[in-house]
């Protein structure tokens, strides 16, 4: 039943793929819909494909790979600008240009301007300063960024070195990055293309230190670009991914600007250097909060590109043989490769109901925040987003360096596309919040919600599991059967989950009692606490999946292949960390290897329609970026065109020959030693 | 006592790094001698370091980062040529050219000249055709490459499609590449450097196919290095890494080339056409062991160059606070950054010991071919070897990801180093025998050993554990201090390993006895080998650490520091397979628990040498190639000065600027649309 779309350049399949296409038992629009978010949202997606990829300016995203950084910088410049033009006739929302940066892959310059810099003066500039830079930056006069990270010091703010110095005679703050470790190092659009920056530094009243405060910095020139004096800017160098992206440095040198670019909403300071402020800022943290959530959601588009590559490639490709006398066949016939991707394939839709629950967790709390001035739901989200983007992080990059080698050589090129993602999804462990601190975060509110357990306190809905005793449960499967009932996968997560916790904290508490120092208990413990944030954060993940396929208003037949995605995602997870379940006694010696069999008779159940599933997340070629995973599955054909388009092929004859190996076959070369 | 050179590069360290390494309780210099392999070998590898380093074609290999392809190619075409002429001025050796090729880090065009060309003739050509072609090839008159992987065939050699058809009335073979499946695709620098190819062609004569064979094709010609009628040649395009390398496709049709053209070591066809063998060639399979032989010791290559850089990195980075009142810690005295990074540190060493034992196994057996002419180790080193390079692959993956996000955001720039090493090991992971596939060869093998075992025959040395009924093992641990004893750790390993292996034969035997045909029986057993093939390999390393540090002729101090990583690298690996260990009944619960805990005490144990233990490593800086592991440890000093070298930095506005910026910032750009 599975619907192919109607794009001319979808027509001329590969026959394996339409012998799969035809085989799948579900409609597939009924799951790329509830991935849109509805029919409206498929519909307005299909037209902004149709808008963007018709522009030369965005087609053939795999081409990409051939520029080099300066070409592909200015390449994102160029689509920048169209994209905000673009923007600014159709008077596209938050929500759609979300859409389209996700079509595009976020390859386009200065993305920051609208998702950082516009943002953050609506958030920390008083309405005096707003009436002023607002207009100057929606109608793109001046280009903004957002100025954080420093060589030194990232994830620790209170560790920045950047200071403003307030001078009462002339009114002025004056910015200096005193050490070579207090420069600015990272902001993106920083390096080449922004003329404005906020700019967060240590304001100095006095000798005083009042914290980290933000500043509005202008940093070129609005007539040629130049920067201003006192300012060095530039852009940090190549990187894993993301090199269209001037990711920049920025020193400053005495830079004085006047008292009225510090933004006041928060914390003020007069013309004659007093201090004043409003106290801490939740409405920060909230959108601290927001980033994360979003990048959970970051990591299931980009882990999406990758198993829809690895599945569609290995239908078509055919190697080696099962049995000498029948035909190749496609390499997803072989259970190791399946064992391979449909965990891949079934973490991708983890991720996806995961991330959407956690985006509703965000708004309702956001609801209570405007509505209510409740900041009550604060604490938790904070503490669920923190493990969660840990969490996805680690799945995403773990899933597609599978998805990579399980494409074999091919997979090895840059027009597979998924070396690309790879380096994504790197970026997402260290950054907004580095995989381990955010971890930590997670455990420590673990340890307070336990805390409130034992002396018979409320715990939060998260945490509600730590009120059962892990003492008096027992593992709920009785037959192999029984591991495919998702109640019964869901207790067992549960279970480990609670027993690590009351673990480390008992650990913890019998330190601390027996003389030890906070922090030494806590530096002894690390590893345990980031270990029960990940098993708190998988147990949400299995909850989230569960809730979702069991609460589905679509077909029996698309409920039915997500449920088996749902219930090899949490077998999986289980074998991934048997250790813990069977140490935790969450599960025996006979369940663990029930589940090993379960998971592989999964494996079998999934097979039939592995094609469809990732064919449902209807990625357009010209957004997947990968030869090796187009929609008609011509790979061969496909990678070979593109040695056309490879600028080493430009001439037959590379230079060098003439320079060096004509000279060394003719023995100048070795003579001239 | 750890020793410093005296490089003058190496004098203002920072403190951090003076203090640890005045910390270290061993003497590096006994630890990079067993690694360089005794005191000459260190001397004559610092000797080449010197005459490469003071040499700017191979200084400062974090500058590669900052090139285009093309003038990455042509650099390494220009060190390629160089190189190749000092060998022939210093008249190296094979082995000490393999030092030199470590020491650029094989960023040298044309390297598979010596290592695959020229090795090849030697074993496939006649004396005739050696006497023709060999001088031509060792004094650069020719320059050549080995073409055998296609577009669709890699691993599985029987799927090769290229053919060479004889024509008797010409006597010359006409080699065509029929589909586009069929073009050779990947060979080394095939794209743009080599005039000439050994291809793998399918045989036909008469209609009949004969297989694989070899024969020596001229590319291009050797006046103007134009590809010759017939034949397209080009660059595949980009790659995750080893992008200098001009990995290639090469397209056939009706090139006609003289009979003599076929390399008749091993098989012949007569000018009539009439074909004869001299029987299967089991020196081609010793050549293959070889290849993954030395692959386990690349492994090791690129992991100490990941493994430096995070330590010494986590050693000069200070962030955040454990203890209010105190100063920012060193990163590396936080447990969770030791618990990413020690493990890891262990692991590289156990590659070292592990290849070397490896290598010295390979050679005994090559010492048996060549004197006895017999082949009784082969298909047992094979067997290791298999599994070994899939093993290694794995822990080189998974240990340079853990170093690239334990240096946080610096260490997702390209000049930290790592990405590249990660780039790297990704090939090693399909390169020369796709991991699955290999696991399987040894899989195979240990499926034949358990059989015999059953039948009362004798096995091989490295099976032996099988002759052990694991009915009658009962974990050794009996205290958490007799987690520190290898030989009780050896045994856990063998009988994991043991039950894993019985129990798969046992599913197969009962599958095959029950009517279940037997490639079916395989492909659902497919998984199950591959972890058995896992289990074996990973005894093996423990094993050879083992036996390593238990022979070493050196310090005690150094003795007591390697049996520390020897215990750690197999601690974490059984709490990695914890679920394994637990479930073979290899340990119990409380053993794992102890276990856990021992783990911890050895990154204690570890901690104040970790510098010293990656220092040992000798790595030059220009080897290492990354600006986060210097030895001085300048680390924020170097990453600014690199800016300088970026080209985007070359001109303080971009040209892009003008074209796009300026005219949006206008208004000129909206009103166009």
């Amino acid at each position: 039943m599975a619907n192919t779309t109607t794009d001319d350049s979808r027509k001329e399949n590969n026959q394996d793929l339409t012998l799969e296409r035809s085989n799948a038992s579900f409609n597939i629009n009924e799951i790329t819909e509830i991935i849109d978010g509805g029919v409206d949202k498929t519909k307005f997606r299909k037209e902004m494909e149709k808008l963007l990829f018709d522009d030369p300016l965005f087609k053939d995203f795999y081409k990409t790979f051939f520029k080099t950084r300066s070409e592909l910088y200015e390449e994102s410049i160029a689509r920048g600008v169209k994209l905000f033009s673009l923007r600014q006739k159709y008077k596209w929302t938050d929500e759609q240009f979300e859409v389209i940066e996700d079509l595009v892959n976020h390859l386009f310059g200065m993305s920051l301007h609208f998702t950082m810099f516009i943002p953050s003066l609506e958030r920390l500039a008083t309405e005096t300063q707003k009436a002023k830079w607002l207009p100057l930056a929606t109608n793109f006069k001046i280009l903004g960024t957002y100025a954080q990270t420093e060589m030194g010091h990232g994830t620790y703010l209170q560790g920045l070195e950047t200071t403003a110095t307030y001078d009462p005679v002339t009114e002025e703050f004056i910015l200096n990055t005193p050490h070579k470790s207090s420069m600015k190092w990272w902001p993106g659009s920083l390096g080449k293309s922004s003329t404005h920056a906020l700019v967060q530094a240590v304001l100095i009243i006095n000798g005083k230190n009042y914290g980290m405060h933000p500043f509005m910095l202008q940093l070129r020139s609005l007539d040629n670009h130049m920067p201003l004096p006192g300012i060095e800017v530039g852009d940090i160098g190549p990187k894993m991914t993301v090199n269209y992206n001037d990711n920049g440095f920025l020193l400053l040198k005495n830079v004085r600007i006047p008292r009225q670019h510090m933004l006041m909403k928060h914390a003020q300071v007069s013309s004659d250097g007093k201090y004043t402020s409003s106290g801490p800022n939740k409405a920060i943290y909230a959108t601290m909060v927001l980033v994360r959530v979003k990048m959970t959601k970051w990591v299931h588009d980009a882990l999406r590109k990758a198993i829809t590559t690895a599945v569609r490639y290995s239908a078509v490709r055919h190697q080696s043989k099962m049995d000498d006398s029948g035909p190749e066949p496609q390499i997803l016939d072989y259970q190791t490769q399946q064992y391979k991707l449909f965990p891949v394939l079934a973490d991708t839709y983890a991720l996806f109901f995961m991330s959407r629950n956690l985006r509703r967790q965000y708004n309702r709390m956001m609801e209570d925040i405007r509505n209510k001035g409740s900041y009550k739901m604060l604490a938790e989200i904070h503490s669920i987003s923190c493990g969660l983007k840990g969490l996805s992080s680690k799945i995403g990059i773990d899933g597609a360096s599978i998805c990579r080698t399980a494409c074999g050589g091919h997979g090895y090129l840059m027009v597979a596309g998924i070396s690309e993602v790879l380096g994504l999804l790197h970026s997402v462990v260290t950054a907004e919040g580095e995989y381990t601190v955010v971890c930590l975060q997670t455990a420590r509110y673990l340890m307070k919600q336990i805390a409130k357990v034992s002396v018979g306190e409320v715990v939060t809905e998260s945490c509600e599991y730590l009120n059962v005793d892990p003492q008096s449960f027992s593992c709920p499967l009785q037959t192999p059967a029984d591991c495919f009932n998702l109640t019964f996968l869901c207790d067992i997560f549960r279970n480990r989950a609670n027993s690590l916790i009351r673990s480390v904290a008992s650990r913890l508490q019998i330190a601390i009692e027996s003389g030890t120092p906070q922090h030494i208990a806590m530096n002894n413990n690390l590893q345990s606490l980031v270990r029960v944030a990940e098993a708190h954060s998988e147990t949400i993940m299995v909850l989230d999946f569960t809730a979702a396929v069991t609460s589905l208003r679509t077909s029996p037949e698309t409920i039915k292949v997500l449920t088996s995605l749902c219930q090899l995602h949490a077998l999986h997870t289980i074998v991934k960390h048997a250790g813990d379940f069977m140490e935790t006694e969450s599960v025996g010696l006979e369940q663990i290897k029930w589940i090993r069999e379960q998971e592989l008779k999964l494996l079998e159940i999934i097979r039939p329609n592995a094609v469809a599933l990732v064919d449902a997340f209807d990625l357009h070629d010209d957004s997947l970026g990968s030869l090796l995973g187009v929609y008609d599955g011509n790979v061969y054909e496909r990678l070979y065109e593109s040695t056309k388009y490879n600028p080493m092929n430009q001439n037959v004859v590379h230079p060098s020959y003439h320079k060096y190996l004509k000279p060394l076959m003719s023995g100048e070369m070795i003579s001239k030693l």
